[in-house]
């Protein structure tokens, strides 16, 4: 038996009150003092809470398997990462902050430039300003609402990119990229891998002539390309399967979309880490399960930069008394992958986690770090089992037989 | 999705170097003095790589399940050792240096004295000398190359055992014994067990009577009989799997030979344990997969001789430097069973394993000993993860999801 159906069948209502605090690229590997960045960073409040809860290390995916925050987040939220998969495009649709529900096809679009006999002259029209990509999207929207019944919503990237997303029945991501991929080929039209794809594709078509028209007499930007037709993933949403009202509270809109793919309401948490922890309590009577994510972590892990990484979750861990004062009944600090500074990227290495409710069994940690964790009661465990744990120390969970 | 079919779609090429120690039956159990022969032996450039590296131990097959060397050396290999399964009477054919490859059946051989009216009268031949027995495989090899268009090689054993490998199309291990069992009873020849053995079948009872023919002149080897028909398991090749180039580097048959049937190369490393730690320099430039197999450990603990395994534990200890020389991105010191002195026998008590990169994060272990890895950062892990761990650790995998 699946343990999301086991979850599933076991689940009760209850009033109790979940947080789960996703430090995003928490993990990290020692640096020149042999202290990882969580273990050099100054955090009594985590310390406290390590000492009172249970603390152990998640394994994302599977040994030695890095991954990306689409498997990472999938995991923290119960899902069996190998199981339910995030397409790529999707995943920068979400990013650009559409809106992406489980029937629509998205795509990226590269504004681009095209000879009058349609060769491609340049795939990413001179690199366009962002405001320039802003003004036309804007045009372009206004002019393409809907294809054949086929709605049609568009996103401003960053510089040539955008993404468009197809809202109607019958569509499939099973269509082959509208892009000759160089330049100074002539312009490839979309193509279906399957039966399933022909709508699809016709509309993808439709959509980039309809454009090509609009901006006849454009320089630069006359017409566009689309690659990584992708959809939405079908997957039992959290409120359905757990009895639970969730929200998002997160700065950055990829993650407020992993959060609304799997069924929580997200709020506006603003622009900033201290958004987060004003925005929560606002939301504290209305829902049961609180989904914060730090991104600067993880940001910070990138570009390889230590001592700031260090200082954010300093920063976090200061931040704790807003959550603390809240008194939730089970509280989860986290993170969906590792981002060690050494590496500049994500990471495959377990993640520290701690759970901290009244009923747990405290072990010797007296510190929240990677090290300290490991000798943890968790022990290191699959991610994706971190949501049963959550519900079961929320009083969420019957007994299974009798 | 399978663990190995994830990472085959994740492996990218790499010029990183990877060592896999393997000494043979090195996890035991505690001695008269309380310390497992590991534990008791003084390894401290062993215990240098555990405090720098991350420790743990391998589950090989399952809780309780004692591993056969084939199972154990499949895990390490990373194949799920419940999944692929290598035949005894492969492993049989391997031990004595035959090669075997996909196709091929192997069956163990044994010279055996025949009535004139095929009666068995002894099935070992009165236990014939190895060097008899040479002569014999000699001079049949010389007038059996083939039958059928099947090809036939033999390979002497000790006293009267011998192996055979037949290679053509068709070929099937379905077939059953041409042994009696019992001496004082009727020849009883080879036959199918469904339709699929019947070509091979009719090979083996013609072998058998050529065989007879050729020694009808002999008083004790003047026939023979063959058992446990196998075949080569299908198995996808490391090579193919993870983009390496790997290469074996070992003095006995039997591992050379589980190295051949995952892909990899073999070369002569001598009779001892200081030529592997020769050879493997030697190779160096050539390979980036070196699994190194030593021998002795295992030897010593089937023999119940403490003192004696002990010493060659560090033995090898002091020809790490051999190894660290030649700076491999990953090196691996693990075994592919436990082989208690107490019990003289392959046991199912997980074994140590000790990881060594610049991506480690290493814990408090400050010996390489059963009980100190039991506190390592690796935990107790399944086996077969430790391929994909070694890849991660060699930055041979990309992310897993955007």
């Amino acid at each position: 038996m699946k343990r999301m159906d086991l979850l599933s069948e076991l689940v009760v209502e209850n009033q109790t009150k979940m947080v789960l605090l996703v430090i995003d690229g928490l993990g990290g590997l020692p640096g020149e003092d042999g202290k990882t960045e969580l273990e050099a960073a100054l955090t009594p409040n985590f310390d406290k809470l390590a000492t009172k809860g249970e603390t152990g290390l998640l394994q994302m995916v599977d040994p030695g398997i890095t991954p990306g925050s689409g498997p990472g987040h999938l995991a923290l939220f119960g899902y069996d990462p190998l199981e339910f998969r995030i397409g790529r495009g999707i995943l920068e649709a979400l990013g650009v902050g559409a809106q992406v529900e489980s029937q629509d096809v998205c795509a990226r679009g590269n504004f681009a430039t095209l000879s009058p006999d349609d060769v491609v002259l340049d795939r990413r029209a001179g690199r366009i300003s962002a405001e320039r990509n802003k003004e036309l999207i804007s045009f372009l929207s206004e002019n393409i609402k809907e294809i054949r019944g086929v709605k049609v919503r568009l996103y401003s990237g960053e510089e040539h990119r955008f993404v468009v997303v197809f809202s109607g029945d019958g569509l499939s991501e099973e269509v082959e990229d509208a892009d000759p991929q160089k330049n100074g080929l002539p312009m490839k039209w979309a193509a279906a891998t399957s039966s399933r794809g022909n709508l699809t594709a016709t509309i993808a078509n439709e959509f980039i002539k309809r454009v090509r028209d609009l901006l006849i007499n454009e320089k630069q930007a006359n017409g566009c390309l689309l690659r990584g037709f992708s959809q939405a993933p079908h997957m039992p949403l959290l409120p359905q399967l757990y009895k639970i009202k969730p929200v998002a509270i997160a700065n950055y809109p990829m993650y407020k979309g992993i959060a609304r793919l799997v069924g929580m309401d997200v709020v506006d948490a603003g622009q900033n880490l201290e958004g987060l922890f004003e925005t929560l309590p606002s939301k504290w009577d209305e829902y049961d399960f609180f989904y914060v994510h730090v991104k600067y972590t993880d940001s910070y892990g990138e570009d390889g930069n230590y001592d700031a990484k260090k200082e954010v979750i300093e920063k976090v861990g200061s931040l704790m008394p807003k959550v603390l004062e809240l008194n939730p009944d089970v509280l989860v600090i986290t993170s969906d992958h590792s981002t060690p500074c050494q590496l500049k990227n994500h990471s495959w290495h377990p993640v520290p986690v701690l759970l901290f409710s009244p009923f747990t069994r405290p072990g010797s940690c007296s510190t929240f770090g990677e090290r300290d964790c490991a000798t943890g009661l968790l022990g290191v465990m699959p991610a994706y089992h971190l949501m049963g744990l959550m519900l079961a120390h929320g009083l969420r969970l019957s007994k299974y037989g009798a």
